[in-house]
C-alpha cells in the first residue's frame, strides 16, 4: 500500500516493481486516481493486481502519530476497479477498509478525480487563498485577524494547515478538475460581487438560504 | 440591547427612542458597527448613552435556543467608545460582557468593520459561494459531494447554513469593507490559480507553508 505524497510515486513503482511477485495486490490512498494510474501501471509486472484506492478521511495533521481509532469509521472508500484488475483483488483490498469502519464504493478514476475536486482540493485551495490573504495584510490588522478568528476565519485556517507537499502534488496532479470548479467558483463568486455592490439583498438572501439546504443533507448522510 | 438583523435597527431606533429616559444605556450586538451608528444615532435623546457592541461568538444556529452556557467564554467583545458617550456607561456594558466570560477591548466603528470583514465577513461569502457552487452540480455529482464531503467541503457548509436574513444585511451594510478585502482575495486566488496551470509547485508549497504559521497563532492566542 503506497501512502505518500503523490509526486512520489513513478518512482516507488520503479523502484518496487522488481520485487513484486504474481498475485500481489498493490493499492494506495493518493487523493488523485487518474495521476496514480498514469504514474505507477506501466511499471507493474503483468500478474500484479493493481487497485486504486481513496479512503476518504483524515484531519489537517499528517503522518502515523496523527492516527486515531475512529478516523475511518462510517467514512466512505473509493475504490477503483480497473478493467484489468480481478473483482477479487478489488474486494479483497474493500474488506480491509470495512473492518476498519468504511462504506466502499467503486467508481471510474475520472469520476473520483472530478468529485473529489469539488469536495476537497477547491475547498482546500480557497482556504489556502483566504489564510494566505490574510496574512499579507498590514502588521496591525493582522494581529487582530487571529484574536477575533473565531467569527468564521478559524475554520479555514485548519484546513490551510494540511501537509503542503501532500496539497501541491494534489494540484499539480488534478490541474483540468480543479481548474474547471474553480472557473465555475469564480462566475459565482463575481455574481455575489456584483450582488453586495449593487444592494440587490433579495438574491443575497436567495443563495444563502439554498446553501442551508445542501448542509441538512449532509446532516442526513451522517457525514457531518 | 438590540440583538436583531441589521436591516431592523432603523426603525426600532424611531420606535423605541420615545421611551429611553434620561441615563438609560443603549447597546447592541450586531456584526456591522458603522451602519449601526449611522441608523441609530439619529433617533437618540441626547441623554441616552449609546454604546454599540459586538460579542465576537457564535455558531451557525440563531435564536434563544441556539445559545449555550460557554458561548461566550474566552472569546472577544468589541465595544465603540463614541466621544459622546460617558465612558462609565461603555465600563458597564464592558462589565456585563466579562461577567459571561468575555474579553473586552474597545476600538473605533471603521476599525472593526475592516477586522470583521477579513475574519468572518469574507469567509462567510466564501463558504456561501462555494457551498452555492455545489448546489448547481448537475444531481449525479451532486449526491456525491454530499456524500464525500468529509474531505473538506463539510466545515464550508457549516458555515454555510448561517441565518440568510441576518447574513444579507451584514453584507448590504459593510459593502466597502468587504469588496475592498474581496478584491485582494481575487487578486490571490488568480495567482494560485495561474500557478496551477502552468504547474509551479514551488509556488504553491511557499503559500501552503506561511498559511500554516497562521493556524499555529491562532493556537497560541488559544481561539482555535
Amino acid at each position: 500500500m503506497i501512502a505518500t505524497p503523490l509526486s512520489a510515486y513513478a518512482d516507488i513503482g520503479r523502484r518496487i516493481a522488481p520485487a513484486l511477485q504474481a498475485g500481489a495486490i498493490l493499492t494506495d490512498v493518493g487523493s488523485v486516481k487518474q495521476a496514480v494510474i498514469r504514474d505507477l501501471q506501466p511499471h507493474l509486472p503483468p500478474k500484479v493486481h493493481f487497485v486504486p484506492g481513496h479512503p476518504v478521511a483524515g484531519t489537517e495533521h499528517s503522518g502515523p502519530e496523527a492516527g486515531f481509532a475512529e478516523l475511518f469509521r462510517g467514512r466512505w472508500c473509493i475504490l477503483i476497479a480497473l478493467p484489468e484488475t480481478a473483482p477479487e483483488a478489488v474486494a479483497r483490498v474493500g474488506r480491509m477498509w470495512e473492518r476498519l469502519g468504511m462504506h466502499v464504493v467503486t467508481m471510474s478514476a475520472d469520476h473520483h478525480d472530478k468529485v473529489l475536486a469539488v469536495t476537497s482540493h477547491l475547498p482546500h485551495l480557497i482556504a489556502y487563498t483566504i489564510v494566505g490573504t490574510a496574512t499579507d495584510l498590514e502588521d496591525s490588522l493582522k494581529s487582530e485577524v487571529i484574536e477575533f478568528s473565531a467569527s468564521g476565519f478559524r475554520d479555514f485556517t485548519r484546513i490551510a494547515a494540511s501537509d503542503p507537499v501532500m496539497w501541491r502534488d494534489i494540484f499539480l496532479n488534478n490541474r483540468e478538475a480543479v481548474l474547471e470548479i474553480l472557473q465555475r467558483f469564480n462566475e459565482d463568486l463575481t455574481a455575489l460581487q456584483r450582488a453586495i455592490r449593487w444592494g440587490e439583498g433579495d438574491k443575497l438572501q436567495d443563495l444563502f438560504t439554498r446553501t442551508r439546504a445542501i448542509r441538512r443533507s449532509i446532516i442526513e448522510a451522517k457525514q457531518d
